[in-house]
């Protein structure tokens, strides 16, 4: 094996985690789209499913180029990953189209927050596979739909928001507590001071904030 | 809107039923992953998802060319192919991977036996969509290798090949039955005697045969 300099046990990490979020994201969607009301909206879906997968496909084949397997850099994000998702089924439409677009929204900004200090090569995989955009607008659009179908729908997603974004910030913070290399991400490599805990919180504010923002755009108290 | 000469009602048909095959086969190959006992495997059939979706995409966008709306060329047979899945809803991983490998090769099998008197550029099209024959092997193996892991589970699955193929027969012949378009591609267009009902009883004949050799190649029972 060849040395790799930019095999940075913190970008694997980053790109680890990314990883089976993509993953993931593609099995979810996909499950999504066979839940649809229509079958164009199951087209709609199927084809952000793919999306998702492609992102996955193309963290993998960076992986592969650092001489990491991908399997092995997802290993440590598996169980807080699986943990958010069975902690969050959702039981409609309503709750699935949520939490695509407000599970998806507050992982590209922690991924987003993650890259911000890497290389540019790293930021710029980061940002292309987190900022497609299709996907929110199309969830954002398809979510007031549901609320205007049935206005009393918007109390009970309102709630499912919280609870949603209550879940996804639990396992931010405890994988960030589990991995110093992440810590080490969020406050800028290459200090001498140890990690500055009031910048990881201050971004878990921003999270947040960004997260409400989400919620009041689809009419959704946040 | 153009005229179009090449949009014969069978040949709508058969690409309608056909992109609800691969639709459908895409959400389901995508739920498989969920299920995969190894990241690997997950990966690996997340690929075979999309690689259906992408089949999709095909042959609705031959469908556009044509003039015809995607949706409604399924529409017809949306009620047949669901009510397939619903009684065939696998319980374990054997199960699963018997479905996909049982199920898409009698489907190939039948799309093959619809399209062989179409003109070229359409059977072209379904040759390439149902004949990737990617995921045949990677089903195999692993159903192969579930076997051999516990052999006591041949019997149970081979039961439920017989199962799947029953189920699969019997929406296929409710479809052709309800469509006289299609048994028309089956005897070959344009004959001005009635359809060859015998012909369409070999073609069955044949999807079983073939069926049977499929399920003895991977160590079951047919």
């Amino acid at each position: 094996m060849t040395a790799q300099p930019a095999c940075d046990p913190a970008v694997v990490d980053l790109l680890g985690t990314l990883a089976y979020a993509t993953l993931t994201g593609f099995s979810r969607v996909a499950a999504d789209s066979d839940e649809a009301p229509t079958t164009r909206a199951r087209v709609a879906l199927g084809r952000l499913a793919t999306m998702d997968f492609a992102a996955f496909e193309r963290i993998a084949t960076r992986l592969a180029e650092m001489g990491v397997d991908v399997d092995e850099a997802m290993a440590p994000f598996v169980a807080a990953v699986d943990r958010f998702h069975d902690r969050t089924a959702p039981t409609t439409w309503g709750e699935r189209l949520v939490k695509a677009y407000v599970g998806d929204g507050i992982a590209n900004d922690f991924y987003r927050e993650l890259s911000a200090h890497t290389d540019p090569g790293v930021r710029d995989l980061v940002t292309q596979v987190v900022d497609d955009g299709v996907g929110d607008d199309y969830f954002a659009a398809m979510i007031r739909e549901v609320i205007a179908d049935d206005p009393t729908s918007a109390g009970r997603l309102a709630l499912w928001g919280r609870r949603l974004v209550g879940e996804a910030l639990s396992q931010a913070q405890q994988v960030v507590a589990d991995r110093d290399s992440l810590v080490e991400l969020l406050v800028g490599g290459g200090q001498t001071q140890g990690p500055d805990l009031a910048e990881v919180g201050r971004m878990f504010v921003r999270l947040t904030d960004a997260h409400s923002a989400r919620m009041t755009s689809v009419g959704l108290a946040p």
